[in-house]
């Protein structure tokens, strides 16, 4: 007997998107995947994709049920299965060695040469697919791995901590920071979900940030840290800077003199970056925003007013307003969190 | 038998700010004052202060209980009775008159000339007297009048609708509006709270605002509308602005070459607004900010990146940055209000 109804579909395709989510910042250039097996109603097995290289999820899910045998089962995925050899052998054929009776995926793979593939070689071996469950939480989980393969390019967050009238800066002598401490350990659960954070050369001037991720929590079961890139227009760079120092140093890249565009594309190629965050300063926002390079906004308000001779958010002339979508809101504190899409023209 | 323990001092002070909150924007110079009386625990009047030059709230809450017996009885009142006689006899008088047994009031009189007057008349004829109960509320409700009388200048607040980033106009040809009509309905509202509404010379060329209340809801009890005011520093004004040749243009006040304190200081002697509310544009709000006169803030934002060639919500540049305390936030479908109170050095 065949688990079928929607019902049970939504619910076990929102424990696969658990499952993915203990996977996001890990996975590049792989995208965050999870997977849960169901048999007679019984969920025998779960896993996520840990990092490039190792298991997929689906195989991490079929190990965890530990030989019971899993003929007759459904298999729900957020991500359509890989039919390819890469790395590791295709998913697709394991799961059609099991004998396993359906496959239920949230999404398509994004890959355009891959695309609908697993669909046709598992119903050839009479295996029942059902696709597009919960379809909008699976694809928000791989917009980034989306983006780059489909773009070249990564998921681009902008990131700000500022004032209400929009400065990053505040008046005369009171220091560089702005927002709370709240607002601050936010920040490192957002680096820890990208590949690379990205800062003008002004913006190591002045701050000299650390750009880590400094919560042991989310360091645990991380194999890497996310990429320390400084852009600059002259090659003067301070070399006694905390990220060319510290024990991090080799994790820090610099690009003299190359455009936002080209070094984005470097970072998704090169570097295996799914995912990047722009930190700041304001000429670097302001050119990504012109340059129509965001794809997310995070904002993090302080509740100061600051003044026009404070550096402003965007500094750039824009041809026209940029507009959010799927907006949402967080308080930490007395700080507001503002984050959205930015909607594509 | 008096009705006496805190707990139904607090329910029935609850019910008094209810009554007083019927009168925000419609009492001025007057506070806003609300008012209750019980009897064996029964409510048997209850009254609030609906027009200078009316009956105050005591008086129309004595009234209320249309000739039914109130001695022994409690009168809860938002803020201490007036002693003295201006434009009507003293309410400590009717209250002695009618043998009440218990007074209960939120605040004193914040007039220092008067207050704590009213208790020592009311205990001299035996009558109890409790104050301080839900004090901040009862506080909040007349702190646009104890602005004036303690200071000579009306509260002011700052309003404004702007991008994310701080901007109040938007690129090219984009045209005025920011804020969605949920916020601009929520503006009405604010305005039907405050004696004036002020704006600079620009914005009036700019916009060309009409600066009235068009909600039928908000005009119903109103006697008078917000004066409209205009500062400027040339003399000339476009004679067909809508301030100047509507219906309402009598309740027009031009400002020519006045600082913004002599303007706010006129306002509050010469045409009694205990209340202002700035709306821009950022030249006058910026030069508000830097003279510290601003209590209150109340931004709108709009889910909207600007960019630099925007103006500004502060044009003006500060010494230091202006925190705001008891923030609260609201959301107008995919707009956001934050508002809050400007701390005072």
């Amino acid at each position: 007997m065949i688990d079928k109804n929607s019902e049970n579909d939504a619910k076990f395709m929102r424990l696969a998107l658990k499952e993915a989510e203990k996977g996001i910042g890990l996975t590049s250039p792989n995208p965050t995947v999870g997977c849960i097996i169901v048999k007679k109603g019984k969920i025998i097995g779960r896993g996520y994709h840990r990092r490039a290289g190792g298991p997929h999820a689906e195989i991490e899910a079929i190990r965890s049920a530990k030989g019971k045998p899993l003929k007759g089962a459904t298999i729900y995925i957020t991500l359509e299965p890989c039919s390819t050899y890469g790395k590791t052998p295709p998913c697709v054929e394991a799961i059609i060695k099991s004998e396993m009776a359906r496959v239920v995926y949230g999404v398509k793979d994004p890959d355009f040469r891959h695309q609908d593939k697993a669909k046709r070689l598992l119903k050839k071996q009479g295996i029942k697919v059902t696709t597009e469950i919960l379809s909008e939480d699976c694809q928000r989980l791989i917009r980034p791995f989306a983006k780059r393969v489909q773009t070249g390019l990564p998921w681009v967050i902008v990131k700000a901590g500022m004032s209400l009238d929009g400065r990053l800066t505040r008046p005369g002598k009171e220091g560089q920071w702005i927002t709370n401490d709240q607002s601050l350990k936010d920040v490192q659960r957002l680096r820890a979900e990208v590949d690379a954070i990205i800062v003008g050369a002004g913006t190591l001037k002045k701050d000299d940030p650390s750009l880590t991720i400094r919560e042991t929590k989310l360091l645990k079961k991380r194999n890497k840290l996310p990429k320390r890139v400084v852009l600059t227009r002259k090659s003067k760079l301070s070399k006694a800077s905390k990220i060319f120092t510290d024990q991090f140093k080799d994790n820090t890249l610099i690009y003299s003199n190359k455009s936002l565009k080209a070094v984005l594309k470097d970072l998704a190629k090169r570097h295996q970056c799914n995912s990047v965050m722009i930190e700041g300063g304001g000429r670097l926002i302001g050119d990504a925003f012109k340059r129509e390079l965001v794809d997310e906004l995070c904002l993090y308000y302080a509740p100061i007013i600051c003044g026009e001779n404070c550096k402003p958010l965007a500094d750039a002339a824009l041809n026209a307003s940029k507009r959010l979508s799927e907006i949402s809101l967080k308080a930490f504190g007395d700080n507001y969190r503002i984050r959205g899409l930015v909607a594509k023209e």
